[in-house]
């Protein structure tokens, strides 16, 4: 049985409440409810488990990707009534409206900090972690990308580190943002017994930290004509739980990786919206024995 | 309405066919059919889906990492009527044939190679590849961890990039595993055109990687007394499986991790069989104009 026609069975024959449930994470794919990727994502992993390995078909297990996820993907604006707006010549097509470039972001973990400060202010790095920091602006420095723009978080520790990284990267422009700022993004899963934050923690933080996913992790507009290499200076939280996200793995997931302070976490964002992690808390360039994870 | 209980009312009430595939991954948890972790947590992924953020409890969400992924959770075995074999005596429990120590595992991807050798033999390390070999054995040297072992695949790739490593760590037992050569572990979510293997690459590829993952990623045994540190030297392919694998993330998204050549994956496993991921495709290690991913 296919998976499209698996889902429209559960979305005509079900009854019962906890059946709705399940229907309900199905009717995103029928337009019945609400618009979810995650709804999607699990109604496939269902019935992705309920069947042998030996029986997957390329045409199922296709449909998990959510190519649509930053809500950018012209064609899928096509599939909803829009065509006409759009030449029918296929020559021409390609240039209308369609992103055409790739953005490159790399995450970067600030150094090292004084973890007993009382207040954010006093939460500033230590000689270790201006060490740490030099260490990845020379890094990135000596990478060679055109770097467009660097924006940090507004924390002492990430907008330290970004300084010090921008002593290595002259002209490029320095931007701080609230939205990227450290956080509980998402209850983890496991949970951990030594990390507990209340209830309202997550409740403000999770959206705000989704928020700057949105902002920051997309792909490129149509006008954008060459590839761009963006430099993010945050927090593992935020970090791991972009990476999460823009992988379409669960956000829950987020705190099964570690970050390196200082550490380089690649994305790459393709116009089609693929994206691709090549490289997580890479931290090579530094001698072992200034790697910290504080 | 809880996790626990919306799983109940779906086993209690559902009906016709496609409602039963669903019953059907949510049957592991209550023991009714077969037992497979990705039918829990696929079904997690529905519920969860299927709910308000604000509504989600730490309980319902901790369901979704199997504590049990490797068959070693002693306590798994505990809850399934052995727990006479175990002595009543808290402080003794410890002891008691339950894990201690923690695995580390150093996953290298083979540096460059020919990619134009007509068969395995022929394809053999660049001029390139050998040097980035040695910046990697240098790296592996310089973390001055108490290596126990590194295996290798038994790819010429993979085997000459070990023996390189080799020189850096003598003392190090060498060796090598068919199971950990190059192939197809799993449809890649979503599809690439570039790369399209054959179903029966799939076939044999598939459960031939994942018997290597098995077989190498798991928590120690009880009797190991001290943290280990292990090095596999393999595939792209396969380590990105085995990240995913270990993560408990949807193996078929291992298309969405790059790695560079020679680069150092580092996955932990804990006694109680948490996994952590410390850095993936580790390369700052080498100069910029060193790096390669072919």
């Amino acid at each position: 049985m296919s998976y499209r026609r698996t889902i429209k069975i559960v979305c005509g024959f079900a009854g019962g409440s906890a059946v709705l449930v399940v229907a309900a994470a199905a009717a995103e794919y029928q337009g019945c409810f609400g618009h979810t990727r995650a709804a999607r994502w699990s109604l496939f992993n269902v019935l992705r488990a309920a069947q042998p390995a030996g029986n997957r078909t390329v045409e199922s297990t296709g449909n998990a990707w959510d190519f649509n996820w930053d809500k950018r993907d012209l064609s899928a604006l096509l599939t909803n009534g829009k065509k006409e707006v759009v030449s029918e010549d296929p020559s021409s097509e390609q240039d209308n409206g369609k992103p055409k470039a790739t953005r490159n972001i790399l995450l970067i973990r600030h150094s090292q900090y004084n973890l007993s400060g009382s207040g954010d202010h006093e939460r500033i790095l230590t000689p270790l972690g201006r060490e740490q920091a030099e260490f990845t602006g020379q890094r990135l420095a000596a990478l060679g990308l055109k770097y467009d723009i660097m924006v940090h978080s507004t924390m002492a520790r990430a907008t330290e580190t970004a300084n010090i990284i921008s002593k290595y990267l002259p002209g490029v422009e320095l931007v701080s943002c609230d939205l990227l700022r450290e956080g509980a993004p998402i209850e983890p899963v496991p949970p951990v017994t030594h990390w507990k934050p209340d209830a309202v923690q997550y409740h403000e933080d999770g959206a705000r930290i989704e928020a700057a996913f949105r902002r920051y992790i997309h792909r490129a507009d149509p006008k954008q004509k060459e590839d761009s290499y963006e430099i993010i200076v945050c927090h593992a939280n935020v970090i791991r739980y972009f990476v999460c996200r823009a992988l379409q793995f669960p956000p829950e997931g987020w705190l099964r990786i570690g970050l390196n302070n200082g550490s380089i976490t690649w994305l790459t964002v393709r116009p089609s919206g693929r994206v691709a992690l090549r490289t997580l808390g890479d931290s090579g360039f530094m001698p072992p024995d200034k790697l910290t994870r504080t």
